[in-house]
């Protein structure tokens, strides 16, 4: 079991050593901590090993110059310079803030990036201004379009943050597939079957084997099958990958290039790197901020009072199960599974920064 | 079969006869007349009735203030003053593409609304802009959170409509279930049963009866059960919600007044009528509208490459049936069916407006 002070020092200095600049390097700290203190450990330190690979073969810029290539008084496009994706992502958050100071809402689009970890830490940096916030990223792809079988786009989750007065805030964080690619690779080690309604085979059957994309196979879009309404998830994967590439000029659908270092490049290139696009909207924009939270307040504790079915947990405000997880894992401790602890003591002592092994 | 030019002069004059100023009973009738063409008559003409009746019964104001009363720079509330909905509707999108037009972004609030028909109308009127739209409502509360019984949403709509340069404008529409109202009652009508997946009984077991919302069930959020990803549908309703009503301050969630008038209006009250939530962005507030819309071609075209799944329909872009269904019932024409017909003869004639049984 590690503190979450020890683990952020240590991934921090990992970072300097691989050449990021001291800020950067604690943006890609942060991120992965709090990805790990969330309960969501997929998207924790179990990417250094991924992230470090990428560096190795200079597939990522360590020292990138993150900048504004085109905006307006409420848009910007950031050109993140082919950074590790914290780094861009946060600096792009940043903007849409600042421009929502000054105009009410502030958009940001953002090629030129990599993997940005959790969509939801970005939207929450919009909290702490009596902002809503908005993240969304497109992902190397697995997906198939309703009625296909062509693997077009990623699991591409969205992230949406919204400011509370009593209660605590509401955080939707989610990928638009019906099941996460870590969990089918979880029931795969385990040798079990899946229900049907998450993946299909090669020829677009409906499978119940998790490890069918080793097989040529492609997770569903949210819905699951075309009568059951995937044809809506299709949608919404659609609307992230072009709000993340064709507003910013990064890569689209299955031109994205794969964010670990044992997939070789892609030979084709629509765009420059991963793309992501964030939003801020000051709450008082629409209505006064106290009234605004009052309310949401208000939204919160009806939806915490609709009906259970019996036999089913209580009803759940987005945001509640990750909230829990930080309460209890910030003051237990962050525990890691040996795998990941082996990679990171590997690393510690190629980049000689000392790491101790629990 | 009426030609739409027909239906949309008599569906003016029916609601100038109503009581409504010229320019809103065209904005009404313009509506109704598209969700026709588009194909999707459940709600085309068949909402006059629904509309004539609450009028009639003085729950909808002919004769509205629509106004803003509150805006920064790039966002806008407004309230509605209990207008029929189109007319809140379309006067907010078009605030939100003023404000695009000045700061690069317009974002629309509105409550005091009613029904406002097809999403995709309002998202689809920034397209001639160069502006990408988007256009979303709560509703009359049918859907339960995912382990609840509880009717608490609606099937809570979002359109999101893209500019493109040669290829058709990318216009998804799409509810946040897995079912339609409507398809639910044509099913019960023929006393078919339907699949496990999009409706609960009163307890919260999973039910195959169309008829269940009649006894007490409710319709299941988009990815059907828990197990299936239905929280992330649930996600979805909730923002929908939270956008149209704790933004703009119409009544939220299970407080959303009836949207006809043979249901008593609600005790409790939580805000200003229904509510919606509107967005219009210039594509060259990102990057210069022509490589945007080029890129927009490039997506389109790569997904229409898309391999089909043997013996399935080929992919779809989204907004492709509607747009194909537009082309051909404007040339063909617009079938009413029966009861359709007899209730507007009824209205024609309570009104002193002529009208042609076909």
């Amino acid at each position: 079991m590690y503190t979450h002070q020890y683990l952020e020092e240590f991934t921090t200095l990992l970072f300097e050593k691989m050449g990021c600049p001291s800020a950067d390097a604690k943006a890609v700290a942060e991120l992965l901590i709090r990805a790990e203190l969330r309960g969501l450990s997929s998207h924790g330190m179990m990417r250094v090993k991924d992230y470090f690979l990428l560096v190795e073969a200079g597939r990522i810029n360590t020292k990138p110059n993150v900048r504004i290539v085109h905006e307006t008084p409420s848009t910007a496009t950031v050109d993140g310079d082919n950074a590790l994706g914290p780094v861009a992502a946060k600096r792009s958050m940043e903007i849409a803030i600042e421009k929502a100071k000054n105009v009410g809402t502030g958009w940001v689009a953002t090629k030129g990036s990599n993997h940005y970890g959790i969509a939801g830490y970005y939207a929450m940096m919009a909290l702490e201004h009596d902002m809503v916030g908005i993240s969304m990223t497109n992902a190397n792809p697995l997906v198939a379009p309703t009625n296909s079988t062509s693997k077009f786009l990623g699991t591409n989750p969205i992230a949406v943050a919204i400011p509370t007065l009593l209660q605590p805030p509401f955080v939707a964080d989610f990928a638009t597939t019906p099941i996460a690619r870590g969990k089918l690779a979880i029931m795969g080690k385990k040798g079990e079957k899946i229900d049907y309604g998450f993946v299909q085979d090669k020829k677009g059957n409906p499978s119940n084997n998790p490890d069918i994309l080793l097989e040529g196979g492609a997770i569903l879009p949210l819905g699951g099958s075309a009568d059951h309404g995937s044809h809506k998830g299709y949608c919404m994967g659609s609307l992230i990958d072009i709000f993340s590439s064709v507003f910013s000029g990064a890569n689209f659908g299955p031109f994205v290039p794969p964010q670990v270092a044992y997939l070789p490049l892609l030979e084709k290139s629509v765009g420059e790197g991963l793309g992501h696009f964030f939003g801020a909207m000051r709450v008082d924009a629409f209505r006064p901020a106290i009234e605004f939270k009052s309310k949401m307040d208000e939204w919160i504790e009806t939806f915490r009072g609709a009906e259970s079915i019996e036999g089913q947990p209580k009803v759940m405000i987005p945001g509640d199960p990750e909230r829990m997880n930080e309460e209890r894992i910030t003051k237990e401790g962050i525990k890691l599974i040996a795998p990941v602890i082996k990679d990171l003591a590997d690393i510690a002592s190629k980049l000689n920064v000392p790491f101790k092994v629990e």
